[in-house]
């Protein structure tokens, strides 16, 4: 879709309160600095957010020779956001304050087969009531509950339309959440969680075009272009987890053969493991995080089998991390999710070697793979994140109408 | 990189003129209804290209009870745009009025081993020399020369950086051609040229993100996100051709095995038909562009060779576009370049065909896939719209300059 000047305000504001929350207390001044902003935007945008109650003035601090500068930090109190990452094996619920601290958590396992959505519904709403009680806030004060699920998702409508690895088709998972939670809701998937985290507060703010590759059961790329998540048109982009890496290869969930996600999810390591070893101890069936975190301990160890795996799954990696950087030339690849947390730097290692072998040169040269260093789960981050944006929006379409202005139009100055 | 207004603005620019080009005469009101923008914005562009001849007021028409409004229309004498399409194995240069009508073309045959940059510059130096005499204009009334290239370029240097099909690295093109051609020039590679003449010309106008895959000898996808072009951090974006389609698959000159282009290339296409049936008449070695159209006419003729090779290519092609369709979620994917443009509807068909196996359900249903409709050379076409749009922005700075705007501050009003 076209961006508009909306499109443009809309980053705007949310630009003004991730470096208000990266750099408290902070002056408008230093705020029209580091976003290149007007200092009539920046007063304008932090006007809005004083009226919010999402950030407070905190005194002033003095300016060379001129007036004493107001400053502004986040505040933190002024409301709670929850986070909420349904996964194929748990479900996990963070509840944070307005600077993104985590305050409470409360996370749910999820045994094999255990995939109906009313029994996934019964544990996001059981942990969302826990981190709340946890955390002691008032039910008024939760601005919002972002919700992410696997697969593709109409984020409009609140329908998780193909879940592959659930066989989930059209849950519409927002209705049945709301007949449990009563807070706003909005819902998303893990891979586009995660690379909003990464913009907001990981290694993608403030950088140019950045791909967030998301390692977990499923596999997929958050596509950071342009300062904004591109979601395509109905809002499945991202799916280079069912991009073909061996044409005619092994058979996917989805129907085709070869995607990359059946060579590096976490399934697929365990079919790497098994061709390489098959009887190895390290090898857990029908348990994916076991088997991650024996492989994990096995690098430590230095253990040939385990050593093994991880550059046979590096190999995919890389060339399949190679199309990315390949095709949209990034500033920085991060590598996210659970299974890049547990493998860590000996994955990072193989891979950056993996996609040397694999990429052009010039985007080569340009692009910089990294782990991702949020520390926490950094797929409850960005859907506490998508509850904020969701926040923030709904500010900014009240102030467009108290303005009269058409939610449409377009009115930046033609020069 | 981020878009700031000043983007916006340029963008906005570039859409009157494009409006103004597809329907002219017209008002600024149709203006203002086509485009979105307000009318004051309109009213602006519109007085900078009257001010620099490239439209012009041509009467005007009543309106119902309302004063009359005044039309404009391209003044597609207002100037000349040249654009160069250097491919592996020609050269063709086209003269364009304002209203992008060709007035004139010349064409080079270049041999095979005929890939020496002087040999290169020499072909577009006489073809450019040819063009301008045909056409009968007068210098000064080039507005620019566009120069496509194959491979990765730098756009800002003029340098050609790697042209895998002549093994050419770093070579100066734009300095070697500025000795022979005073015009003022831009360069770029021929998957950009042929994805902005569908933004500005062809089945991407005025849609939502399109994907424009380039079919030649060398292959490649134009990404066109957002309402431009995707260039990337280093203007390399796109690469398709070189992303993994078979691991370990057939070497590519890239230095990679099993790239997208070593089997829908015209190369890989003639590798494709050898594998068939290496004795086959359709087959013209060393010659591509025989080889393509003896396929196109046996094709035509239901000779089953030609149909069966046309079939295994679009398998490989339907599962490379599928990737496309799955990671960007397109409205719009157009099949452009002499390839495509021979092998036309039977190829089409059968890659829709593979693509709908291959890619996710949401995705496919949101895209469409189309032959390019431009009729003349899109290479050419986008090649004179990138020397178009360095006019516009030249226009943009001294615009800005005059009003000491800042180039690089960022003035949209917050809501």
């Amino acid at each position: 879709m076209k961006r508009t000047s909306r499109d443009i305000r809309t980053a705007n504001r949310y630009e003004v309160l991730r470096q208000i929350i990266a750099a408290s207390p902070t002056s408008r001044q230093e705020l029209a600095a580091a976003t290149g902003l007007s200092l009539a935007t920046v007063a304008t945008l932090v006007g809005e957010l004083l009226d919010l109650r999402m950030i407070t003035e905190v005194g002033f601090e003095d300016s060379a020779g001129g007036r004493p500068r107001g400053l502004v930090a986040v505040n933190a109190s002024g409301g709670a956001l929850i986070g909420v990452d349904i996964a194929e094996t748990y479900v996990r619920v963070e509840l944070f304050d307005l600077a993104l601290n985590v305050l409470a958590r409360a996370d749910e396992d999820m045994r094999p087969g255990e995939s109906h959505p009313e029994q996934v519904v019964g544990h996001v709403a059981a942990a969302v009531g826990s981190v709340v009680a946890q955390a002691g806030v008032e039910g008024a004060r939760v601005l919002g509950v972002g919700v992410s699920v696997p697969g593709q998702v109409d984020r409009d409508t609140g329908v998780a339309e193909y879940a592959p690895n659930w066989d989930w088709h059209d849950v519409p998972l927002l209705d049945l959440l709301a007949e449990h939670i009563a807070y706003p809701l909005y819902m998303d998937n893990p891979l586009r969680a995660s690379a909003v985290a990464e913009l907001w507060f990981g290694a993608a703010r403030g950088r140019g075009d950045a791909v967030v590759v998301n390692l977990g059961t499923g596999v997929g790329a958050g596509l950071l272009l342009g300062g904004g998540l591109h979601r395509g048109v109905s809002n499945s982009a991202g799916e280079w987890g069912h991009t073909t890496l061996v044409l005619d290869g092994r058979l996917c969930h989805c129907g085709n053969h070869g995607c990359v996600e059946t060579y590096v999810g976490a399934p697929g390591i365990m079919v790497n493991l098994r061709e390489l070893a098959a009887e190895s101890a390290l090898l857990h069936p029908d348990d994916q995080t076991a088997t991650i975190d024996a492989l994990a301990r096995g690098v430590a160890a230095h253990d040939p089998v385990a050593l093994k795996a991880v550059r046979d799954t590096a190999r995919y990696l890389g060339a399949g991390i190679a199309d990315l950087v390949n095709l949209f030339n990034p500033e920085v690849v991060v590598l996210s999710s659970w299974v890049a947390a547990a493998l860590g730097e000996s994955l990072l290692h193989e891979v950056r070697e993996a996609v040397a072998r694999h990429a052009l040169r010039r985007p080569l040269a340009a692009t910089e793979i990294v782990l991702s260093a949020i520390p926490t789960d950094p797929v409850c981050l960005g859907a506490a994140t998508f509850a904020l944006e969701g926040a923030l929006q709904t500010v900014g379409q009240r102030t467009a109408a108290k303005r009269t202005t058409p939610a449409r139009s377009r009115t930046a100055p033609p020069s």
